[in-house]
């Protein structure tokens, strides 16, 4: 790469800039604020990067975009894309550089959409505890008789209220002088956890602001509380933008491992993204509130995520999260200074990141716990927090067991032909009528399903999770799909077909004149291999677990995450999904690392539980159990306990 | 101000560089690295920083330096040039800005020499009780039984040796893995006051490096200590590089006051300074002991000055501390971690700041307490340190008080005709010959006293602290100066005359042959009342501490500060700078200030001591005292006790 810089223009946004010569297309896309989608984080894997380079002269930018003016296709493009592809200019991003002005065209699926987020809040009955205490102080006017320094001034008065040996936090005696003078000699002291003076404000000043934070891989979703009420003032959400650097934790980690200063950039990334959405928030707040809301206002946080979120968060190597034998850089939560990490809200404000049961149990799995609360009831509950990872805890009051499986992106649609995030546009129901084996479906974003809708209106640009599960299992029901997970070559739809480029069984969902993308969109083999593979590992993971406590069921089983939001419970069941249950007991119970993090935020309590759990629920390495190889290859199957399931009677 | 640039080219150094338009002078030297003086912090008030225009053309530059390329003449600069000088192209730095190319003329006595700094360390016996502990620990590697995570792994192994409860520092934790995996799970874990685990390093690694730096308004010492032995590895000292932003502590607050950002300048610059006294001491130190050693190896810090200094170095503003009531942001010691003031040592390691007594009473006069520890002896100390401000203590174990006075920059050689820093051709000692009324005089850096040189090797610039107060002393006692402090007209010297510029009588110490001025270097009338101020300053208030605690004279006299080092005890009683004592009861401390800073450094129980000092000695405010403007209108009188001085018969 030189100091030498080209034009590039995206199409159709016009998104333009000069970035270096030799830079990644992907790249320059990012530094323009270019949208583009980029699963497996650049490293020629999955091939959804597709740009086009469009040769000739635009004189709208004064560019002659000849075809030297990106770099010859590279192995990892010859093997991806079809010779025609080639020949008609398509490129991935991640692979050509820039070598001269390039006008650059994204399709329809490449161009990262807005996604949905769907983390809503629940009603919680979060006890209040902060960790920031509020009082509100008269001084004495210092004189040449008196002239005590405004920081003991205040230190003695806060002992007169019971507050003493408060250690004082050097950012906040920057603050201290001005507050102090301004105010007439009142304020507000800020003192966290009994021991810390973090802050200085007028006199009377509120609203005290606090903000959990759920950071997932994909998205992250932010809730703003009043500390003093424990009110939900204002949620926000937003995409991870580390995204740009691989859609799954094993791809960052990979990114970490093979760019120097990889971490860096992850970490400045993140950290980034949780600026904007402390801005958001404070925004929507502000114009609800009908109040200038600051981000000196908010007093203190808390941060869950998976472990390698929380690692790169810290500025942690997620390295050995990687590898075996996968031990994470800390179990405990960390309190640190926002301001440490980049945060901007109030400059003495602390952070706590919850603690990490395991490389692949996080932070966000101990605020699932912390909001359902298993370790304090009698009946056995399972808790299956689905994402890229899939989580999982079972046990009572007796004791916790946790385990991790790894079920691939496949249920967050990656990996799929057609899969893509829960963005406006992506299947995310079907039905499957069992005798013409014709297809209904809904795309996010639109109330209409297809048979109520104009084709045209559906405007399909792939399927997202639920989407995915919902049609195989539909297919599996209606005998499309048999048990072992084959397409029934005996079946007369005339959807299914074998797709003569990739030689793979397929089965249409949306044809191309119901879509945006110009082709029909399908699932074929390969995807219901990936959702097998999926499904089989969190049964597996259960019943492992299960076992390991001598169990038949659980008396309990809550789906957790964004995703339990919008599958449907009887299909899971009919897949085998989850272990026999009956339906009634089988609950989903929305964001809870979301709402566990907002607990710890409220409640100093809720923190102490935390550490406790983290440190006492024992974790399961199925990779260690004998018998996993096996229970995994036999879980494969649809549905894997069929003749049981009372949800086919209910 | 815009955009646009010009070329600036200081003589006779050739430094150059293209500077925005608009900018004054000093700022473009500062910004090119000439060092110019400007004692009065650039306010247009004292004249020193007087520069030439050399207008013509400068083919060598390829500059036409034309006289409007500078802005025309301000109201300073008529009032403080002669029209002569104005018509010479002589202009002030501080006022003259840049309006195109310039070639800019610094005279000698402009130009800031590289002060001889003389604050070297004293053998000190100081019980070491470091803050850090270091503890080498062997772990068990993680397996996939038991993926423990890394800190808690090396927790467990600290609890084992008896360090329990250990709070880690998330910075250190960016370390940790890497260094397990490098050093084959074996560490070194560095522990902070037995609580918290800051760093991580090979097992066995050494030095552990700590070091003290007591940052004086003019100057700068560093102590690089082995935190095992206590050993004094490698002392350094500079220039407090906030110098450019003024001479002494008033000119800063007003340059912070008077200037967008003023205190984040001044920060900055000072922590540059420090980090650049660091890497000169661990140059010298590897040099030293063939070994290279890194700012990582210094895992703690302790840091005295003034309270203004200490304020400006935490961040804080100091304007407070410029008017009535003269309260501080805090009286406390702080505990601050390096990194979070941009000082670079090792990432965890923690710089304690010292407590300040009063607005004019800094961390540098509690270091000196620690060193002479007056609070523990029977008899009654007097500690008197003179810097541009003067600091007094009295006291023994019964308990302290301790006053200020505004002694002037005169004692450093500032506000005075001549006056300069102890830097080479600064004449530092004055004998008068009491029958001739001939001077001889010793100058910084040349052995050889005048009378044993050819005039044109003496190559005198100015006077500095002690040269002037020894010459003061000498006048007075050959009978030049009256009692009152007038010259006396009565006598017969070549050297005395009325200066027909400036209308004060003066007294050549040097003449122009054997000065690198060109001209007489004398002491005027105004420089003789200077004296007297600043000598009546220390006097009075030591006369109002004894006379407080009931006392006729201290049973010993302690004289701290490199000023200390270089004035003649003799003629410091003979003038009545100090209160009466018995001349074998006068001693000279050298910097107690570092001294006592090493010692908090090295032990714990000197850092209570510290907090205890400055809480419990009493600050007298002088001008609250009824007596003392009277008081110090006697005491400007030479000498003041002169019957009494023990010191004229011994």
């Amino acid at each position: 790469m030189t100091d030498a810089k080209a034009l590039v223009v995206f199409q159709p946004s016009g998104r333009r800039g000069r970035v270096p010569l030799g830079l990644e297309l992907l790249e320059a896309a990012r530094q323009l604020g270019v949208g583009l989608e980029a699963p497996c984080g650049g490293n020629q894997a999955c091939g959804k990067c597709l740009v086009r380079i469009e040769t000739g002269r635009h004189d709208r930018y004064g560019i002659d975009c000849r075809a030297e003016n990106a770099s010859p296709a590279g192995e990892g493009e010859t093997a991806l894309l079809t010779p025609r592809q080639l020949e008609e200019g398509y490129r991935l991003a991640c692979s050509a550089k820039v070598q001269g002005d390039l006008v650059v065209f994204l399709p329809e699926a490449t161009r990262a959409a807005a996604q949905v987020v769907r983390k809503d809040a629940r009603e919680l009955d979060i006890k209040l505890n902060p960790a920031v205490r509020l009082t509100d102080i008269e001084l004495n006017k210092p004189s040449l008789e008196d002239p005590t320094a405004d920081l003991e001034r205040l230190l003695a008065a806060l002992e007169v209220e019971g507050q003493s040996g408060l250690r004082p936090d050097p950012f906040m005696l920057r603050e201290l002088g001005g507050v102090l003078r301004k105010g007439g000699w009142r304020a507000q002291a800020v003192v966290y956890q009994d021991r810390e003076l973090i802050a200085v404000r007028p006199a009377g000043a509120e609203p005290a602001l606090g903000m959990a934070i759920d950071v997932g891989t994909t998205t992250m979703a932010a809730y703003l509380c009043d500390l003093a009420t424990g009110n939900l003032v204002e949620t926000a959400s937003m995409m991870n933008p580390q995204v740009t650097y691989g859609e799954d934790v094993v791809s960052r980690i990979s990114f970490q491992m093979h760019n120097e200063g990889g971490l860096k950039k992850l970490q400045s990334t993140l950290v980034e993204g949780l600026n904007g959405l402390v801005q958001k928030a404070l925004a929507a707040a502000s114009a609800k509130l009908e109040k200038e809301l600051a981000p000196g206002d908010i007093l203190d946080m808390a941060i869950c995520g998976n472990t390698v979120m929380q690692h790169t968060l810290l500025g942690l190597d997620p390295e050995p999260l990687g590898g075996i034998p996968f031990a994470p850089a800390h179990h405990q939560g960390i309190n640190i200074k926002a301001r440490e990490l980049g945060i901007q809200v109030n400059p003495g404000a602390y952070v706590y990141v919850l603690p990490n049961i395991a490389a692949y149990v996080g932070g966000d799995h101990v605020g699932v716990i912390l909001a359902e609360e298993p370790q304090k009831h009698d009946e056995m509950q399972l808790i299956i927090d689905v994402g890229t990872n899939g989580e999982l805890v079972l046990g009572n009051k007796e004791g916790l067991i946790c385990t991790s499986c790894a079920t691939g992106p496949a249920l967050e649609g990656a990996h799929i032909a057609f899969g893509m995030r829960a963005a406006p546009g992506a299947i995310e129901r079907v039905k499957v009528d069992p005798d013409t084996l014709e297809v209904d479906y809904k795309v996010v974003n639109r109330e209409a399903w297809r048979s109520f809708s104009e084709p045209k209106d559906m405007q399909v640009r792939g399927i997202c999770g639920s989407g995915i599960l919902d049609a195989v299992a539909e297919l599996f029901r209606t005998g499309v799909v048999l048990k072992s997970g084959a397409f029934n070559p005996e079946q007369p739809s005339r959807r299914y077909r074998v797709n003569p480029d990739t030689n793979l069984k397929e089965f249409v969902l949306a044809w191309a004149d119901e879509t945006s993308l110009d082709r029909d969109v399908v699932i074929d083999q390969k995807d219901v291999r990936e959702i097998q593979m999926a499904k089989a590992a969190i049964y597996s993971g259960c019943k492992l677990m299960l076992q390991r406590l001598g169990l038949k069921r659980p008396d309990r089983i809550k789906i957790a995450g964004a995703f339990g939001l919008h599958i449907d419970r009887t299909l899971a069941l009919v897949m085998g999904l989850f272990p026999d249950c009956p339906l009634n007991q089988v609950e989903t119970v929305g964001n809870a690392a979301g709402d566990g993090c907002r607990a710890a935020l409220l409640n100093l309590d809720k923190r102490s539980e935390a550490e406790q759990v983290a440190r006492k629920v024992q974790y399961l390495e199925l990779s260690l159990e004998p018998v996993f190889q096996n229970e995994l290859v036999e879980a494969t199957q649809f549905p894997h306990m069929n003749d049981e399931f009372p949800s086919l009677a209910g």
